[in-house]
């Protein structure tokens, strides 16, 4: 068997030794707040959604600090059991898999949100990714979540990364309300202009599996006699039994196990990389790491 | 049903409106290609490749000028029947599927390959995508290929781009002989480390149904009890009765029609998007329009 890569990367404790033979080192806030902080948190189960198909569980984590009123009620359409037995209707390879109820006249049955696309740049935890992006002046992370930031706008915003989930909508930007859209392969341009409110933790495997429309016939919505892939069940964890409710931990951040994790994909020492590639990562490329956590 | 984005975008015939204005037009050389050249290219039945999957056929086109090595061995080992009833054996979701012989024994069987992961800078048409990269100073097509360059290397390269098809080798960078590998999601940083040689150009729909391994165990290897999915079967078009053999254009270069298939994905001006994204593109974000060559 052949190896493009070889395993887990050994990680270095220079930077330990340095430590000691340092001149003087200066403690920044942040580097105490890594210190105290463990390095998972616990995603709330109010917050972690289970999407039922036949190739296993797609799980998201809800975004309800950057778009409370799109991430209550898609959780309140969960519990209503609105998309149990409804489909993947419009699937677009390497663009969208979008889902939802699909008939216009009982999608207006619902209320229609207004847009939660960016918000005022806020005193969260915003972990600088430390490199350009073509798309955004700045980026990085808040709680695992892909972010751009804009000092000018004075605003941030959720990033169309993969596995971002976001609420479709009709040419009015506050009409989005019960369609919404896994993100396949990176779309930024789409960021600022929908709703993104979560994203998928686990099971992006099957999200890729889904039946795919064409593009160019009706904007990618399957044409009969195909249909898109059912949606078996949606369940909010939080509404399942202890016993059985998953329950997962997203890298916390800031830690020094977050930044440990970036510096392992930016900076190539394994002998492999006979050519050490640019230090640099694109925000859509690095995926926070997840977990189940641990018995 | 709710559109994310709406359909096709009405091509704007300003600028021929423009044109007649001009008090001076100057027409450069690429300006007379493009004129002169037909919007599409025929894909060499000899360099189309189809990989038969339990989904559906997976369609390559090889790329000798880059990799005339590497694209020989594969179109051979293809022609011997080396990869039938092999599996795609490792396969890690957003990262790549690898497929080949897995048993190192048998890989010894067969040459090693020279490395051609760059060349030096070619007159070949290079088509700039015309803005900024992370990885690589300046980025374009050539050919339908996204190619990164360097005037202080003086080299061009392929990219790892989604659907790039590379061969996978050992810490040697000459180790390379039978083992292949599909990108997932844009891998940039093993640009100029490892050789290109081909890129899906339908199908990769198929590849994305491919039962994955897990990273963590044996570096995603799947396995036992677990199995890959197996390739029934490589093609060669050419080899085929030229009755049932599959045929494709990708979009010539350069062409009119290729600048304003990007200017399209460039510049949104649909009303649906009612903040203007940057124009800018990501070179891994745009796909080269590839179609069945009309009967």
């Amino acid at each position: 068997m052949r190896s493009i890569i070889l395993g887990a990367l050994a990680l270095s404790i220079a930077s330990a030794c340095q430590a000691q033979d340092a001149v003087e080192t200066t403690v920044t806030e942040a580097e105490i707040a890594s210190a105290l902080a463990p390095d998972w948190r616990d995603v709330a189960p109010e917050n972690l959604i289970l999407i039922e198909t036949s190739y296993g569980d797609v799980v998201v984590e809800l975004n309800p600090d950057f778009a409370p009123n799109h991430a209550d009620q898609f959780r309140q359409l969960v519990r209503d059991d609105v998309y149990n037995g409804t489909r993947f209707y419009r699937v677009i390879d390497t663009f969208v898999a979008q889902g939802g109820l699909q008939d216009d006249a009982v999608i207006e049955q619902f209320p229609t949100l207004t847009n939660e696309n960016d918000r005022p740049l806020s005193d969260a935890k915003f972990i600088p990714l430390g490199n350009a992006d073509l798309f955004a002046p700045i980026v990085g992370h808040i709680d695992g979540f892909g972010v751009g930031r804009s000092e000018s706008l004075q605003k941030e915003w959720l990033l169309h990364c993969p596995g971002a989930l976001a609420m479709a909508r009709d040419t009015d930007p506050d009409s989005g309300s019960t369609e919404f859209y896994i993100v396949l392969d990176a779309q930024r341009y789409l960021d600022r202009n929908l709703t993104i409110f979560g994203r998928v933790i686990d099971g992006m495997q099957y999200v890729q599996k889904l039946k795919r429309g064409i593009r160019a016939i009706e904007s990618g919505v399957i044409q009969a006699p195909e249909i898109g892939d059912e949606i078996l069940s949606m369940t909010v964890a939080a509404d399942m039994d202890e016993v059985i409710r998953p329950s997962y931990q997203v890298q916390a951040m800031p830690t020094q196990a977050f930044e440990d994790a970036k510096t392992a994909k930016r900076v190539r020492d394994d002998p492999f990389f006979y050519r050490k590639p640019p230090e640099v990562l694109d925000i859509c490329g690095f995926e926070t790491p997840v977990r189940k956590t641990p018995e």
